[in-house]
């Protein structure tokens, strides 16, 4: 009978092993995948891409038995050779090859010159051939950075005392309501995709005082702009016993924090190699709605439209303002009009046509939405009677606060949006995986 | 102009805090739901349910200006008092209240006995009024130690230089085709819903090396038993560069034996409340398809009626046979056959008729599906073809082979089966928030 034991240690090593000591004049194994051929004559330069960065072999004439044209751009191969120091090749070491055995080769060369520092290429062509753009060092670095986010969010808010949980992404009834719904045949009973965790998170909060989800929604959005998805991923928090809607901005600061530190350090090659100046987020400046309208108007002598809805435009010259008077790069805007927010937002009891929630921009954009929800079971059904909405499909909800709920809040997060300003992008697809969107299902 | 500056220290303290020294006789502040009140007279003592935990607060006549008649069971409040000792009482302290302050009230009395060890509820019931159910201390430990085991298995593919992924939910094709998949309408163009990330997970190894994501998968599934959903949690991880499917078995390996000690340093209040005995990982017997079908049928005198299929109590019975002679909780049935596999499955060189894949049962059920895919373009096609399945749809999944993929494999783990095992539960609905089934999508 055979037993596993768990993880042995490989014979091929990665190329922080080979950072870690003195590796000079040592035989060792490495595998990885051709990213370049450089042939000189009596020498050639193969440079391997694996998963932390580049590797520089050198081929000598005569030191093996090996037909450089048998190797291709794409093939993945193991090499086995001695580690020398060369300040000209990445991480400063280079391998000189003993042994090459070839693990797959590609059938065709690449459509795309990925070994490139930057990919000339339309967005288009790149989505269009995600599998193979994101071979692109710089392209690929944008995906680490956006985990390095996501793992700053869970970090932290576990230090917080935040637990993580899982909402169904299926269901009977739209969160927010409206018609960006997506719809689907349930076993014959008509289902929605989930556009938020909303309701279930609030739910949640009555068990476990904190929790948080990081997850698809799914918004069925007729947008086809450069910062509309209609599946993006939701950094998604809900705390109860709340002092104030404070609370939940100042928690969305620690996280901002926190993640930048995380970044420096353990995403330094990915920030450098993107050119990314981290935004400062120590101080971050509140600003009410209403104020913060009435200041961009004065500023840029601009009439008032509307003065219930901030357009994006808008959006654009808060940030502005605040870049030039304060040097930020946050900025929240508080007290959203009543209208513009969903049944569940609390009402700001000192006036209520506007409520105790938040926007955070960045850099010009939206990145999320939060507030204070109503946590008084007899002001949710007025709200909602006041709205000329039904209760049905929310009795369960609804039960939460029959039975009792502490005073809470939260928030949700954008995260294509936040990794596209944090990188200096400006389309979100660019920071998307594998983006949908009204003309885009595939790959 | 205002600023926030992070996370402000609160005044009101969390258990954990209360244990960290010696609080004895100080004056703090906490706050929390009421989890029970029990009126003695001259004396009364309310127990508060906060994230971490009970603490019992003692009101004795006099103390306060507080008709006790006026706190209700499931109301939120803050309490300011004196920590005293007290050996009966949960953590071992008490406090002895001096102020308290309602923050809200329930409408009407909890309609289950929430603050009762054990539940005495049917699964119907608690499912069917979740928000309430989970504030049961022994009912919402099972998700903590759910969240512990989605911690270890990221945890540890981050330390085995794995890349978190996010890949789309709706797409225009079914990763494993068949007819159980959620058709919804995207558009005006016809989409589904992932039933899994198998073929993201495949592109992005040749990007990435090694990848993982935590995410919902779809099942229309006909199904309706103890232990199938139709929306679940998929573990999933992928992995290049691998000398044979072995590695995938051992990485999984590392996992379990990661998250055991995750949960043991971690999670020992949960596992303590819910008389978890962690299942021994060390060493986990392996053996092939073939073979165990044969151990089964001789050890329990039983027919094999089909010998290219498992069914469900044969993995209790090979289950059975490893635990009696090997004292094994987890057993790798390895070498399923090829028509039970799907067209990625690569089969295996020595007998076409099996693939190089394994299940692993736990505890009499399968938790995961795995193995290792085909990296050849070719070789890819004809099972495609052989199978008389369609390329469409999987232009750029085939264009990743076109262009160069080292050997790789993976495998996907149901995280709610997976928690149902390891808690003893007999129903996968015990350890899923809101489970989604035939007949349930509320709430």
């Amino acid at each position: 009978m055979e037993f596993l034991e768990g993880v042995m240690k490989k014979e091929t090593l990665e190329i922080g092993e080979l950072l870690k000591e003195d590796m000079t004049g040592k035989m060792v194994k490495i595998n990885g995948a051709v990213h370049t051929i450089r042939d000189m004559g009596d020498i050639a330069f193969v440079v391997l891409r694996k998963r932390d960065g580049l590797l520089q072999c050198v081929l000598e004439e005569g030191n093996l038995k090996f037909n450089l044209k048998e190797l291709k751009e794409a093939a993945t191969i193991e090499v086995k050779g001695i580690i020398e120091k060369e300040q000209r090749a990445p991480h400063g070491i280079e391998m000189h090859i003993r042994d090459i055995r070839i693990l797959s080769e590609p059938e065709e060369p690449m459509p795309l010159a990925i070994s490139k520092w930057k990919l000339n290429t339309s967005l288009e062509a790149k989505l269009n051939m995600r599998p193979i753009s994101l071979r692109n060092l710089r392209e690929r670095a944008k995906f680490k950075i956006q985990e390095g986010i996501v793992k700053g969010f869970r970090d932290f808010l576990y230090q917080e005392g935040f637990t993580e949980i899982r909402t169904p992404k299926i269901g009977a009834k739209g969160a927010e309501g409206g018609s960006n719904i997506f719809k689907l045949d349930y076993f014959h009973r008509p289902a929605v995709l989930a556009q938020s965790p909303q309701l279930y998170k609030q739910m949640m909060v009555g068990v476990f005082d904190r929790v948080f989800e990081t997850a698809p929604v799914f918004r069925a959005e007729k947008h086809n702009t450069k910062r509309h998805l209609n599946e993006y991923t939701s950094l998604d928090f809900e705390m109860g016993y709340i002092e104030g809607f404070e609370d939940i901005m100042e928690t969305e600061t620690g996280f901002l924090q926190y993640t930048m530190k995380l970044l420096e350090k353990e995403y330094a090659k990915e920030l450098k190699m993107l050119d990314v100046v981290l935004p400062d987020t120590e101080r971050i400046p509140v600003v009410r709605f209403d104020e913060a309208k009435q200041m961009v108007s004065e500023k840029y002598r601009r009439n008032m439209k509307n003065p219930f809805d901030l357009e994006p435009e808008e959006e654009v010259l808060i940030s502005e303002l605040f870049k030039e008077e304060h040097d930020a790069d946050f900025v929240f805007v508080t007290h959203y009009p009543s209208k513009k927010r969903p049944f569940y937002a609390m009402d700001d009891p000192e006036d209520s046509r506007f409520t105790l929630s938040f926007d955070l921009l960045f850099r010009g954009m939206e990145i999320t939405t939060g507030g204070q929800r109503i946590h008084d079971c007899q002001m949710l059904l007025k709200k909602i009677s006041d709205r000329g909405m039904t209760t049905e499909g929310l009795e369960q909800y609804l039960d939460t606060f029959k039975y009792g709920m502490p005073p809470h809040g939260g928030l949700g997060i954008g995260l294509e949006r936040l990794t596209m300003k944090l990188l200096g992008e400006d389309n979100v697809r660019e920071t998307t995986l594998f983006p949908r969107d009204m003309s885009r299902l595939e790959p």
